[in-house]
């Protein structure tokens, strides 16, 4: 078994919880290599103490699974089958039972869950998200070779946004001509949807790119990512188009301050509470506390918000292998919104900083 | 209330089922008119059999839900709020028990359900999706002219995407132009991720558009929609590049044959799975059977898949107001795929085919 199926399975002895059900398409492709959407489809991975675990999928995947590295039990089913039957079928060869069973809570069903419970009739079923947001809050290597190479790719689409600002072209606009050059480089998918928001839009939390242009003395927006081999990259940068004001200046100038410094915070065994507090006590004494309406950014890997989340609150010691954001903002509804948000990864020292765009005022 | 929370209403009556919670986007929408993507946070609807229904959502969501024209309760939470307390809380004081409650069990998770059980401890849980697909199954209207508006882009998809067709182009460089066309005009969202495939890779049930380049002699498979007002399209087009072989003709010719066949067979009384045995007959006929590998379609509307399943052993009858895709295709290894998908809805004396991109094989 590989060293993340072993990490889960040293848990579950240590809590006494003889299996595991894994459901959700980031889970199971951090602990098989297997990456797949199954939409209404079942996927599932149990894994044991000690047996061999057992992958579920839909037949016409069983050779993608292998492809991936796959190398133990897989039960593929067809359109036709029920793959809960087949699931009852090899447990009863194996002669398994199970007091107690270890789910993704916040991602199972509940019309799966009842056929986990007609499965295991007398269980006690717990969440095994604790250990899971665990083990992959801390990035091997390889994990960070690649959120190094999406990071690239979301400085690439900041530097084709900004290229493209023009007199009346619409955010959409902007927005498409991003995607379209990061797609021209092999890009699918981007990691969330794409924002480029203009104007006093830029302050507004739930903005959405649309038809509105782009005119002189406006704040451009721009909050895009990429997946690159399954993990995600993050990337905020908002300049100033024609002409900037005394108050968007200062505003942007404090942004960036709290930004600087929190980045500047980050390395191995500090409280994650205290990033936050170390942006937000510079924002509150520029007087724009009130309008830092959010934590100062969250964990990045295979999704785009995991853990930590780096929120005043969290007492959790920063570590080595750790990725996240680091993106205060500012949005005071009359002037419009400022955020810079970088992608960081914890080293044995410090931190590295995953993206590279300028983050001086750009006045385009 | 509205019509449709009228109907949910008089179901959970007719059911004896004192009240329903719907959490899923697209239900909480078509019951609500307000459509919201709530991430990790809570969003949530209880209807009842004669009271108020209740809506609960992030606080800074509220005024969005009104602006909706949402006009009853809203249980608003902040981020330090907990949804469920409120939630307990403003039944408390209206008093209200249930010893059932139907809930989206393909929707709600584990996590979720636990919570519910502890709001209603000795409650029953039963199945709201049964009611709901059988009301969105039914368009009013509105919905056939958003559906009709939303078709119309998808056809402009797929001319976008054959006029970009060139020598040396990648896949990806021909779906970067459509959904960059498909965004100047206003779209955000596509219903699903956008399908170039090319050469043999047409006839891969599950080939992903990358940087293969297009050249002479390849089948190129388009499978795209767009999401307009909530609503999707869904349209499917094959076209030849350079050349066509005898082989790829008979194909080609095979599918129009009986895509053609299955949409002239289609309005109302006629059993669904009739619709797929017509195309499906035509296609063993000449051979290739053992190609066509899927149903002939699906329901379409606020979801890109959803009721009526338009596959051969679904005995329901069609019946006006209903929107389904025709998607009859034959994929062979050493040829290629063909698939020639439209969207259709049932009126009261046939069908109208709401995509127009011409079906004739083209030769770019």
């Amino acid at each position: 078994m590989n060293q993340r199926l072993q990490q889960l399975s040293s848990w579950l002895k240590e809590k006494d919880i003889p299996c595991s059900f894994i459901t959700s398409t980031p889970n199971v492709f951090y602990l098989t290599n297997f990456y797949t959407e199954p939409h209404e489809r079942l996927l599932g991975l149990f894994v044991f103490q000690q047996e061999e675990p057992i992958l579920i999928c839909p037949k016409m995947e069983v050779a993608q699974a292998k492809n991936a590295g796959w190398q133990y039990d897989i039960i593929g089913f067809s359109d036709t089958d029920n793959p809960w039957e087949l699931i009852h079928r090899t447990l009863s060869q194996r002669n398994f039972k199970a007091s107690k069973v270890a789910l993704e809570k916040e991602h199972l069903t509940v019309d799966r869950f009842e056929r986990m419970r007609e499965l295991f009739p007398t269980a006690e079923f717990v969440s095994a998200e604790e250990k899971l947001h665990m083990l992959r809050m801390i990035k091997e290597d390889k994990e960070v070779s690649i959120l190094r190479e999406a990071a690239k790719l979301a400085d690439y689409g900041v530097e084709i946004g900004v290229s493209a600002l023009a007199e009346g072209k619409s955010e959409l606009d902007v927005l498409a001509t991003i995607e379209f050059e990061l797609k021209k480089k092999g890009i699918r998918q981007m990691s969330f949807d794409t924002m480029v928001l203009t104007g006093l839009k830029t302050a507004a939390p739930h903005g959405k790119p649309g038809l509105d242009k782009i005119s002189k003395g406006d704040l451009v927006l721009f909050d895009l990512g990429v997946v690159l081999d399954g993990y995600c990259s993050d990337i905020t940068r908002t300049v100033a188009f024609g002409k900037v004001s005394e108050k968007q200046k200062e505003v942007y100038n404090t942004v960036l301050k709290a930004q600087l410094a929190a980045v500047n915070a980050c390395k191995p065994g500090r409280r994650v509470g205290d990033i936050d507090r170390t942006a937000r006590t510079i924002i509150s004494e520029a007087g724009y506390g009130e309008y830092f309406t959010h934590r100062i950014g969250h964990g990045l890997g295979i999704d785009v918000h995991e853990f930590p989340s780096m929120n005043e609150n969290n007492d959790m010691l920063l570590q080595k292998g750790m990725s996240f954001t680091i993106e205060p903002g500012i949005y005071v509804p009359e002037i419009g919104g400022v955020r810079i948000e970088d992608d960081m990864i914890i080293t044995s020292d410090g931190a590295e900083t995953l993206t590279s765009f300028p983050k001086e005022l750009i006045i385009k």
